[in-house]
């Protein structure tokens, strides 16, 4: 069994926990928290929960530690501190800032002759090896990524913090006529408007200027203003009712040639009804591989781009060859 | 520049030939036939033909072969014959057959060396990827494969055996009900019958029973019995006009859970005008990789399962980071 440590326990902590006690060759440690662990319960029966002070004790406890903090101020400081003495997986998504985390984390996942999987989870992820193999296939030809259905967190929470908000969602979705031209092979180029356009459903405070927090939502810089958006006033009671999930999605779609007759449409395709249980569940598979290259002896930084498929799975290289090539 | 072999030049070894004519990194060093070399002309100005007698004698020319016969009786011999002086990548997909191929090209590629990739393609390859990737990822779920639309050349040859034909074209067609089924999450049970039918566009002799060649199609044990299968009988003309390409793919579904209200639907879709082309597209990335898991001293079989994706692409590690990650 691989002993499975999990970093933090918001919405992603507690994916990693389902997809831990799913998988047949990994147990779960123990859930660390920088809060008091008398303050937090876990939905795992029989595991306790310790402060992050205690993993410098527990390094022989555990095989993999995943690392579930958020990619703005967690992860710079979590992944490179953790990897100079675990295994450790993280979902890093700041697309701008990988190679330098890969940098920093790669430094001291070696220095310890540990093993750091980075930036794993669906996108990037596994629509990353979506790019990249079907452009390795394929050279002369064009991905294009659409996300959603489904709610971006990020988006959700600009709007709750303007004034007059008690609660948002927000939703991004693909323009069907996008996908359309995409997969037609035209290789069309699209303005950022014309790939999603964005709903939210927003709960407003008594009293609260309605006309003013659309506006200010509509107009939004980098969050909004360059999309479609729709706003849909509704109860907290709706709220909750119809938008409590966190559901997502997207494909990624490839248009390549090989000759002036041939064209070929290469598509992945997700729809999850949650993003951080299936998050979790891509972080469980890559603390296996993890796990595997650093019995092998190997250190340092490694993405998915690195991790040959079959150390993602539990089944060994024959069953997988007698059963799924 | 990968300097790149190709023995055999059907449909396949002329997709390979456009596909290293397309990659960057890549250079064709001449086409090995078990022919008169004299008889064949190939389409890449100023590359030769070569007996398949000259391939001892160019072991220093060649970094990669890449092996284009059929899997019935070719690759069998041809695979771990050449795999102890070459590179080879193959496309075997007797699916049954591939453990012993493995371990016989193993051998061969191991005592000389050399990495052997077999198997690869789209099915097995890419879609042996997706089955590998999703059910890594989720346990508890159920992959499907559709094939089509598209023309299965296996099909095609046998209606070509039948008394008082003479042309065919055979397309393998996935049920609508079954692919929306499958995609519910539901995870069905499926029979043969239920998952694909069967369309043949027949060519016959001229005064031949076209009842008895209908008939004698769809009782054919194995190719057509278990399938439902519609027969239309067509001009020569007709067929050559409509029905002169190979385009083929087809879908990876996997329908998963993660708890009780989170189900995933992950599918891979291939939509492609020339199913030779394609194919030769995939085999020309694995012997990029090939050459370089050889170049770092490894040796023996792979298949795709054993490939870091990464290995695939002419991008190098940080852009691959930068750009696709």
């Amino acid at each position: 069994m691989i002993r499975i440590g999990i970093l933090g326990y918001g919405n992603l902590g507690k994916g990693v926990e389902k997809a831990v006690n799913a998988a047949s060759d990994q147990e779960l440690v123990g859930v660390f928290t920088r809060r008091d662990p008398a303050t937090l319960k876990i939905a795992t029966e029989g595991v306790k929960v310790y402060s992050t002070d205690d993993l410098s004790n527990m390094t022989d406890a555990i095989d993999v530690l995943i690392i579930c903090g958020g990619s703005a101020t967690d992860l710079p400081v979590q992944t490179p501190t953790y990897a100079k003495e675990f295994n450790v997986v993280d979902s890093f998504d700041t697309h701008a800032k990988i190679p330098q985390h890969y940098e920093k984390v790669g430094s001291a996942a070696s220095s310890g002759n540990k093993i750091a999987v980075i930036s794993a989870g669906w996108d990037p992820g596994l629509f990353s090896l979506g790019r990249c193999y079907f452009s390795s296939i394929l050279p002369e030809g064009a991905d294009y990524t659409f996300w959603g259905r489904g709610v971006s967190q990020g988006h959700s929470d600009a709007i709750r913090r303007i004034e007059g908000v008690l609660d948002a969602r927000q939703y991004t979705i693909p323009v069907p006529d996008a996908l359309e031209a995409v997969r037609s092979g035209s290789r069309p180029t699209l303005t950022t408007r014309q790939k999603h356009t964005r709903e939210c459903f927003v709960v407003a405070k008594e009293g609260a200027d309605k006309d003013r927090i659309e506006e200010e939502i509509k107009s939004m810089p980098n969050y909004f203003a360059d999309y479609d958006t729709t706003v849909h006033f509704i109860t907290k009671e709706e709220l909750d009712r119809d938008h409590s999930g966190l559901p997502h999605g997207g494909s990624v779609i490839y248009t390549g040639k090989t000759s002036d007759n041939a064209s070929h449409t290469l598509e992945l395709n997700l729809k999850l009804d949650s993003n951080p249980e299936f998050t979790g569940s891509v972080l469980c598979a890559c603390a296996r591989a993890a796990y595997r290259m650093n019995k092998e002896g190997q250190k340092g930084a490694r993405t998915m781009f690195d991790i040959p498929p079959a150390y993602l799975s539990p089944l060994e290289a024959d069953e997988l060859r007698a059963k799924l090539l």
